[in-house]
């Protein structure tokens, strides 16, 4: 939940006197994303989205989000499209902040996804990395084995106090993750963050996805086994070997995985639980107790490394899906 | 800035069930408020607002504030409605919470009003000052002299961390507006809190008037003197007479001041400016730091309720508007 910076209605009117909208009658904070500031806005004409980028964003990497959203929204991926000014510009200011105008998108995510709802989830991801095809600034994965050790590095001394031998575990996990991470795998723009909260639902229907601000350019497999870590385990901690299969066929109805793919789908999945189960660590050790942001337990994302590392077979995770002989 | 409990989309589902609205399309919450949790729905029909009642609201007050809403609105008071469910009752139950739906209510609060706002301000309280004659339920101010009291025993002997010499004062203004509170000023439905962000414009027309949970029976002058306090100071804690004078005249076109009314006008501006004073002192010293909500500035009021001590006539606060000699 995220409201940093607090607009007046007049620097709003200026702002939106550069666009071609309908006129303003209400706009609300959202508690919504935790990077940046959204507002709701009602015109008389489409409700809008009103994004602040507060400093956690890159100013630099505004382009490829914005961009990248117009580049998926023009190619039929239902998303959330930024409008563009009367000169042409995604991109404004408000309130000392970048600031853009973006369409509001209808549509709820889910608190309780069934394995129907993983199956469009999947299907969406496999429709979002075929439209990414072409789009042509790139943006390189600061979250992948490079930006994992300059992490760990930063949290490995503290580990144990989350749990004894935790450092030892780890440090293991990351060398065997450089050891066998794939290299040749079809690569493409990533999600990166395909949460239940980014995934919004009509009724049992996609509507859409949203919040591309992790989006990036890596393995495509990478960015299926970020969605199985998110969408696919039980609050208890089990894989739910039903959603994981409804998330991969839906997939592969859309983008069939390779074989090299499918086969590289564990240690993938290790790599994505270890890069959230990072993050999150990092946060426990350094968000000061009583702070703004709720702090999510790192403990959720070892389970899941855990149980991937036990893993020696895509098969394991949806039956049907095989690797050929 | 509040959303303090989440809602599943099937827990919703099933409460909207039992209203006539149209079908969800989204909900969002949204950073106002700072008692309960509001959520902004979009339907295949109009827009609403969810409230979730939460600690800090009496459930048994709840009959008196929807109740009102719905007086006030029937009366013409531009105003949020709460809509009835199938069953006729105002009130419902969500996660666990008293919940209730709202007409949304389009317009913006102003965070730079003008004098011609204020005006405008006034002639909307008085207005609602009358739409709320008739209205059954009683609810007394429980921040009233009585209230203060019991607030100040809580504060009084560490309000000299705040500023020197605060205990003494305070003490001995609230022996004298015990002595001096008006007792025979009519009296009736008052809001309590009306501040900027309960106030809606569209562009420059008062759009209607929000949050009645501080809603209660008193003077209805005390209600004017609270909306003097704050509506009419500029930031550097200078009163404007021009914004003064047209809220005073805004609401006298409406409805009128008596003689009685005017000559207490003093003494209830350093009552309202007390009570302010004192529930954001008590909330300064008990608030643990880093908490969720922001700390208002207790001197703000102090600063006000001092300027109102050198008050010796209503003619200060708007030169125009004289006792009758």
């Amino acid at each position: 939940m995220a409201v940093y910076t607090d607009i007046t209605e007049i620097d709003l009117k200026h702002f939106l006197a550069q666009y071609d909208v309908g006129e303003l009658t209400s706009y609300k904070g959202i508690a919504e994303g935790v990077e940046n500031s959204n507002f709701l806005l009602h015109t008389t004409k489409d409700p809008l989205i009103l994004t602040l980028y507060e400093k956690r964003v890159e100013k630099s990497d505004l382009p490829f989000f914005l961009g990248l959203m117009q580049h998926l929204s023009e190619r039929g991926l239902s998303c959330p499209l930024p409008l563009p000014r009367r000169d042409g510009e995604l991109l404004g200011e408000l309130s000392g902040r970048p600031a853009a105008l973006i369409s509001f998108l209808e549509g709820m995510w889910l608190r309780k996804p069934e394995a129907k709802h993983c199956r469009e989830v999947g299907k969406a991801l496999a429709g979002m990395h075929l439209a990414g095809e072409g789009f042509e600034i790139k943006r390189p994965n600061a979250l992948s084995l490079e930006g994992w050790k300059v992490l760990w590095e930063k949290s490995a001394e503290r580990a144990d106090e989350v749990e004894t031998g935790l450092e030892a575990e780890i440090t293991a996990e990351l060398a065997y993750l450089e050891a066998h991470w794939p290299k040749d795998l079809p690569a493409g723009v990533i999600h990166a963050d395909l949460f239940q909260d980014n995934v919004f639902f009509l009724g049992d229907e996609l509507s859409g996805l949203i919040d591309f601000y992790f989006a990036c350019n890596d393995l495509l497999a990478y960015d299926v086994s970020i969605c199985l870590n998110a969408w696919c385990f039980e609050k208890d901690g089990s894989y739910n070997v039903t959603k994981g299969s409804a998330l991969l066929e839906g997939y592969c109805s859309v983008r069939p995985l390779s074989d090299e793919e499918r086969e590289a789908m564990p240690v993938l999945a290790r790599g994505s639980a270890l890069r959230f189960f990072l993050t999150r660590l990092y946060d426990w050790l350094t968000t000061p107790e009583g702070a703004l942001v709720v702090k999510k337990d790192p403990l959720e994302y070892l389970k899941k490394l855990r149980f991937h590392r036990q893993v020696s077979s895509v098969a394991e995770y949806a039956p049907a899906i095989e690797v050929a002989p």
